[in-house]
Protein backbone atom coordinates (compact mmCIF):
# COMPACT_ATOMS: atom_id res chain seq x y z
CA UNK A 1 0.00 0.00 0.00
CA UNK A 2 1.91 3.42 -1.28
CA UNK A 3 0.05 7.07 -0.29
CA UNK A 4 2.23 8.09 -3.49
CA UNK A 5 0.00 10.52 -5.87
CA UNK A 6 2.63 8.78 -8.52
CA UNK A 7 4.22 5.73 -9.70
CA UNK A 8 7.19 5.22 -9.15
CA UNK A 9 9.51 3.33 -10.98
CA UNK A 10 11.35 0.45 -8.83
CA UNK A 11 14.52 0.22 -11.28
CA UNK A 12 14.98 4.14 -10.63
CA UNK A 13 13.42 5.39 -7.08
CA UNK A 14 13.98 4.41 -3.48
CA UNK A 15 10.44 5.06 -1.49
CA UNK A 16 10.47 5.11 2.59
CA UNK A 17 6.93 5.06 3.98
CA UNK A 18 6.72 5.68 7.82
CA UNK A 19 3.85 6.04 9.58
CA UNK A 20 5.01 8.41 12.93
CA UNK A 21 3.32 10.12 16.12
CA UNK A 22 4.22 12.99 15.76
CA UNK A 23 1.75 15.92 14.03
CA UNK A 24 2.09 17.35 10.90
CA UNK A 25 3.05 20.88 11.25
CA UNK A 26 5.97 19.92 13.68
CA UNK A 27 7.69 17.55 10.91
CA UNK A 28 7.04 20.46 8.37
CA UNK A 29 8.54 23.00 11.08
CA UNK A 30 11.43 20.25 11.69
CA UNK A 31 12.03 19.62 7.97
CA UNK A 32 12.12 23.66 6.82
CA UNK A 33 13.69 25.35 9.76
CA UNK A 34 18.08 25.43 9.30
CA UNK A 35 18.35 25.32 13.31
CA UNK A 36 16.08 22.10 13.82
CA UNK A 37 17.04 20.60 10.58
CA UNK A 38 20.81 20.26 11.67
CA UNK A 39 20.30 18.34 14.55
CA UNK A 40 18.43 14.97 12.91
CA UNK A 41 19.06 15.24 9.30
CA UNK A 42 21.95 12.79 8.96
CA UNK A 43 22.59 9.94 11.32
CA UNK A 44 24.49 9.78 14.17
CA UNK A 45 27.56 10.56 14.49
CA UNK A 46 27.92 12.09 11.36
CA UNK A 47 26.54 15.98 12.00
CA UNK A 48 25.32 18.79 10.03
CA UNK A 49 26.82 21.50 10.78
CA UNK A 50 25.56 24.02 8.13
CA UNK A 51 22.12 24.61 6.47
CA UNK A 52 21.01 27.10 4.41
CA UNK A 53 17.12 27.30 3.51
CA UNK A 54 15.21 29.56 1.20
CA UNK A 55 11.76 28.42 0.69
CA UNK A 56 10.43 28.64 -2.55
CA UNK A 57 11.17 27.32 -5.72
CA UNK A 58 14.58 28.01 -7.01
CA UNK A 59 15.50 28.71 -3.56
CA UNK A 60 18.71 27.31 -1.95
CA UNK A 61 18.55 24.02 0.07
CA UNK A 62 22.25 23.74 0.94
CA UNK A 63 23.82 21.41 4.13
CA UNK A 64 27.33 20.41 4.94
CA UNK A 65 27.46 16.84 6.73
CA UNK A 66 30.51 16.12 8.74
CA UNK A 67 31.35 12.64 9.68
CA UNK A 68 33.42 11.30 13.02
CA UNK A 69 37.07 11.84 11.50
CA UNK A 70 36.24 15.29 10.21
CA UNK A 71 35.09 14.06 6.59
CA UNK A 72 33.00 16.90 5.07
CA UNK A 73 30.51 16.37 2.08
CA UNK A 74 28.56 19.71 1.44
CA UNK A 75 25.05 19.04 -0.75
CA UNK A 76 23.72 21.85 -2.85
CA UNK A 77 20.22 22.28 -4.72
CA UNK A 78 17.33 23.95 -4.75
CA UNK A 79 13.25 23.36 -3.62
CA UNK A 80 11.15 22.90 -6.84
CA UNK A 81 7.90 22.57 -4.69
CA UNK A 82 6.95 24.13 -1.15
CA UNK A 83 3.37 23.10 0.02
CA UNK A 84 3.74 23.87 3.56
CA UNK A 85 1.79 20.33 5.51
CA UNK A 86 1.72 18.47 2.38
CA UNK A 87 4.77 18.35 0.14
CA UNK A 88 8.48 19.72 -0.10
CA UNK A 89 10.12 18.66 -3.86
CA UNK A 90 14.05 19.76 -3.83
CA UNK A 91 16.49 18.45 -6.37
CA UNK A 92 20.36 18.49 -6.84
CA UNK A 93 20.24 18.71 -10.40
CA UNK A 94 19.80 22.73 -9.97
CA UNK A 95 21.37 25.29 -7.81
CA UNK A 96 19.54 28.06 -6.22
CA UNK A 97 17.92 29.85 -9.75
CA UNK A 98 17.28 26.51 -11.48
CA UNK A 99 21.27 26.95 -13.01
CA UNK A 100 22.06 23.21 -14.03
CA UNK A 101 24.65 21.52 -11.32
CA UNK A 102 27.81 19.77 -12.20
CA UNK A 103 27.31 16.51 -10.30
CA UNK A 104 23.70 15.94 -10.92
CA UNK A 105 22.40 12.72 -8.85
CA UNK A 106 18.84 12.77 -7.54
CA UNK A 107 15.22 14.53 -6.83
CA UNK A 108 13.34 14.08 -3.62
CA UNK A 109 10.22 14.14 -2.80
CA UNK A 110 8.68 14.73 0.88
CA UNK A 111 5.06 13.95 1.39
CA UNK A 112 3.42 14.19 4.22
CA UNK A 113 -0.22 13.12 5.35
CA UNK A 114 -1.44 14.61 8.84
CA UNK A 115 -3.72 12.69 11.03
CA UNK A 116 -4.35 14.80 14.47
CA UNK A 117 -1.43 13.23 16.71
CA UNK A 118 0.08 11.07 13.53
CA UNK A 119 1.72 11.69 10.18
CA UNK A 120 2.17 9.40 7.33
CA UNK A 121 5.42 10.41 6.07
CA UNK A 122 6.67 9.31 2.36
CA UNK A 123 10.23 10.06 1.24
CA UNK A 124 11.06 9.11 -3.02
CA UNK A 125 14.62 9.68 -4.35
CA UNK A 126 14.21 9.96 -7.59
CA UNK A 127 17.12 8.81 -10.11
CA UNK A 128 18.03 8.90 -13.66
CA UNK A 129 19.48 6.20 -14.23
CA UNK A 130 19.38 2.58 -12.68
CA UNK A 131 23.32 3.18 -11.67
CA UNK A 132 22.70 6.39 -9.21
CA UNK A 133 19.86 4.66 -7.80
CA UNK A 134 21.59 1.60 -6.94
CA UNK A 135 24.60 3.89 -5.55
CA UNK A 136 22.40 5.48 -3.38
CA UNK A 137 20.85 2.36 -2.09
CA UNK A 138 24.72 1.53 -1.21
CA UNK A 139 25.44 4.78 0.50
CA UNK A 140 22.36 3.47 2.84
CA UNK A 141 19.42 4.77 1.84
CA UNK A 142 17.14 2.59 3.50
CA UNK A 143 19.63 2.66 6.83
CA UNK A 144 20.12 6.30 6.63
CA UNK A 145 16.99 7.84 5.52
CA UNK A 146 14.86 5.73 7.89
CA UNK A 147 17.43 6.43 10.83
CA UNK A 148 17.06 10.21 10.21
CA UNK A 149 13.42 9.70 10.25
CA UNK A 150 13.52 8.25 13.88
CA UNK A 151 16.28 10.62 14.94
CA UNK A 152 13.73 13.60 13.81
CA UNK A 153 10.88 11.90 15.93
CA UNK A 154 12.99 11.94 18.88
CA UNK A 155 13.94 15.52 18.63
CA UNK A 156 10.41 16.62 17.89
CA UNK A 157 9.16 14.96 21.19
CA UNK A 158 11.61 16.57 23.19
CA UNK A 159 10.81 19.55 22.15
CA UNK A 160 12.91 20.68 19.39
CA UNK A 161 16.06 19.73 21.68
CA UNK A 162 18.80 17.62 20.86
CA UNK A 163 18.46 14.50 22.43
CA UNK B 1 19.74 48.00 -19.84
CA UNK B 2 18.56 44.78 -18.83
CA UNK B 3 14.92 43.89 -17.21
CA UNK B 4 16.63 40.39 -15.95
CA UNK B 5 14.87 40.43 -12.10
CA UNK B 6 18.19 38.65 -11.06
CA UNK B 7 21.92 38.65 -12.22
CA UNK B 8 23.15 37.02 -14.94
CA UNK B 9 26.84 35.40 -15.44
CA UNK B 10 28.42 36.30 -18.77
CA UNK B 11 30.43 33.42 -18.39
CA UNK B 12 27.35 30.65 -18.09
CA UNK B 13 24.48 32.71 -19.66
CA UNK B 14 23.07 34.07 -22.98
CA UNK B 15 20.48 36.33 -23.45
CA UNK B 16 17.92 37.18 -25.58
CA UNK B 17 16.35 41.23 -25.32
CA UNK B 18 13.35 42.85 -27.53
CA UNK B 19 10.73 44.74 -27.69
CA UNK B 20 8.26 43.61 -29.93
CA UNK B 21 4.78 45.13 -31.27
CA UNK B 22 2.72 42.64 -30.16
CA UNK B 23 0.37 41.97 -26.79
CA UNK B 24 1.64 40.30 -23.98
CA UNK B 25 -0.92 37.79 -23.36
CA UNK B 26 -1.09 36.86 -27.69
CA UNK B 27 3.18 36.11 -26.43
CA UNK B 28 1.44 34.55 -23.74
CA UNK B 29 -0.33 32.27 -25.66
CA UNK B 30 2.40 31.42 -28.78
CA UNK B 31 4.44 30.46 -25.93
CA UNK B 32 1.73 27.67 -24.62
CA UNK B 33 -0.31 26.39 -26.93
CA UNK B 34 1.53 23.39 -29.00
CA UNK B 35 -0.58 24.03 -31.99
CA UNK B 36 0.76 27.40 -32.04
CA UNK B 37 4.04 26.80 -31.22
CA UNK B 38 5.06 24.56 -33.91
CA UNK B 39 4.59 27.24 -35.99
CA UNK B 40 7.44 29.79 -35.08
CA UNK B 41 9.53 27.89 -32.52
CA UNK B 42 12.46 26.83 -34.98
CA UNK B 43 14.24 29.12 -37.76
CA UNK B 44 12.70 27.82 -40.64
CA UNK B 45 13.30 25.51 -43.13
CA UNK B 46 13.10 23.64 -39.70
CA UNK B 47 9.72 22.61 -38.33
CA UNK B 48 8.19 21.41 -35.53
CA UNK B 49 6.48 18.30 -35.71
CA UNK B 50 5.24 17.42 -32.52
CA UNK B 51 4.95 19.18 -29.40
CA UNK B 52 3.32 18.56 -25.78
CA UNK B 53 2.68 20.75 -23.22
CA UNK B 54 1.74 20.82 -19.37
CA UNK B 55 1.62 23.98 -17.97
CA UNK B 56 2.46 23.32 -14.12
CA UNK B 57 5.62 23.01 -12.63
CA UNK B 58 6.60 19.59 -13.47
CA UNK B 59 4.64 19.29 -16.31
CA UNK B 60 6.39 18.10 -19.80
CA UNK B 61 7.57 20.44 -22.37
CA UNK B 62 8.52 18.52 -25.43
CA UNK B 63 9.12 19.55 -28.92
CA UNK B 64 10.59 17.53 -31.81
CA UNK B 65 12.43 19.20 -34.43
CA UNK B 66 12.77 18.27 -38.39
CA UNK B 67 15.67 19.54 -40.15
CA UNK B 68 14.76 20.16 -43.71
CA UNK B 69 16.70 16.51 -45.00
CA UNK B 70 14.45 14.43 -42.35
CA UNK B 71 16.60 14.75 -39.51
CA UNK B 72 15.01 14.97 -36.20
CA UNK B 73 16.04 16.12 -32.57
CA UNK B 74 13.38 15.41 -29.08
CA UNK B 75 14.02 18.20 -26.74
CA UNK B 76 12.07 16.84 -23.46
CA UNK B 77 12.09 18.58 -19.73
CA UNK B 78 9.36 20.19 -17.84
CA UNK B 79 8.30 23.26 -16.48
CA UNK B 80 9.54 24.81 -13.06
CA UNK B 81 7.72 28.23 -13.08
CA UNK B 82 4.51 29.53 -14.51
CA UNK B 83 3.34 33.06 -14.10
CA UNK B 84 0.95 33.89 -17.15
CA UNK B 85 1.72 36.55 -19.27
CA UNK B 86 5.33 37.00 -17.12
CA UNK B 87 7.43 34.72 -16.60
CA UNK B 88 8.07 30.98 -17.92
CA UNK B 89 10.87 28.95 -16.88
CA UNK B 90 11.74 25.43 -17.88
CA UNK B 91 14.77 22.79 -17.87
CA UNK B 92 15.86 19.83 -20.22
CA UNK B 93 17.88 18.93 -16.39
CA UNK B 94 14.70 17.13 -15.46
CA UNK B 95 12.02 15.17 -16.98
CA UNK B 96 8.51 15.22 -16.13
CA UNK B 97 7.75 14.98 -12.62
CA UNK B 98 11.21 16.22 -11.68
CA UNK B 99 13.19 13.07 -12.89
CA UNK B 100 17.18 13.86 -13.46
CA UNK B 101 17.54 13.83 -17.07
CA UNK B 102 20.41 11.56 -19.21
CA UNK B 103 21.65 14.93 -20.83
CA UNK B 104 21.07 17.82 -18.51
CA UNK B 105 21.95 21.30 -20.78
CA UNK B 106 20.07 24.27 -19.84
CA UNK B 107 17.34 26.44 -17.90
CA UNK B 108 15.64 28.75 -19.64
CA UNK B 109 13.79 32.07 -18.74
CA UNK B 110 11.10 33.62 -20.41
CA UNK B 111 10.54 37.15 -18.87
CA UNK B 112 7.62 39.46 -20.25
CA UNK B 113 6.53 42.57 -19.22
CA UNK B 114 3.63 43.52 -21.60
CA UNK B 115 2.73 47.58 -21.90
CA UNK B 116 -0.61 48.04 -24.16
CA UNK B 117 0.17 46.91 -27.39
CA UNK B 118 3.66 46.07 -26.79
CA UNK B 119 5.97 43.78 -24.70
CA UNK B 120 9.42 43.73 -23.44
CA UNK B 121 10.66 40.04 -24.24
CA UNK B 122 13.42 38.81 -22.48
CA UNK B 123 14.85 34.86 -22.96
CA UNK B 124 17.83 33.66 -20.95
CA UNK B 125 19.53 30.40 -21.82
CA UNK B 126 21.33 29.29 -18.38
CA UNK B 127 24.28 27.21 -18.57
CA UNK B 128 26.04 24.71 -15.28
CA UNK B 129 29.39 25.17 -17.15
CA UNK B 130 31.12 27.63 -19.92
CA UNK B 131 31.67 24.54 -22.18
CA UNK B 132 27.59 24.53 -22.43
CA UNK B 133 26.87 28.20 -22.82
CA UNK B 134 29.83 28.17 -25.42
CA UNK B 135 28.23 25.20 -27.34
CA UNK B 136 25.17 26.90 -27.74
CA UNK B 137 26.12 29.80 -28.90
CA UNK B 138 27.72 27.87 -31.62
CA UNK B 139 24.79 26.18 -32.15
CA UNK B 140 24.02 29.49 -33.69
CA UNK B 141 21.92 30.77 -30.30
CA UNK B 142 21.78 34.51 -30.89
CA UNK B 143 20.54 33.98 -34.23
CA UNK B 144 18.41 30.86 -33.77
CA UNK B 145 16.51 32.36 -30.74
CA UNK B 146 16.13 36.29 -32.50
CA UNK B 147 14.81 34.65 -35.40
CA UNK B 148 12.02 32.51 -33.62
CA UNK B 149 11.19 35.93 -32.13
CA UNK B 150 10.54 37.49 -35.15
CA UNK B 151 8.54 34.58 -36.88
CA UNK B 152 6.04 34.44 -33.73
CA UNK B 153 5.65 38.23 -34.07
CA UNK B 154 4.94 37.75 -37.92
CA UNK B 155 2.60 34.58 -36.55
CA UNK B 156 0.71 36.46 -34.34
CA UNK B 157 0.15 39.28 -36.20
CA UNK B 158 -1.51 37.57 -39.06
CA UNK B 159 -3.94 36.14 -36.45
CA UNK B 160 -1.89 32.75 -35.24
CA UNK B 161 -2.29 31.94 -39.01
CA UNK B 162 0.98 30.40 -40.33
CA UNK B 163 3.06 33.20 -43.05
Amino acid sequence: MTSLPFKTDPKLDLVLERNIDVPVDLVWKAWTTPEHLKHWFCPKPWMVTECEIDLRPGGIFRSIMRGPEGQEFENIGCYLEVVPNKKLVFTDTLLPGYRPAANPFFTAYLLLDGNGERTRYTAVAMHGNEDARKKHEDMGFHDGWGTVVTQMVAFIKAGFKPT
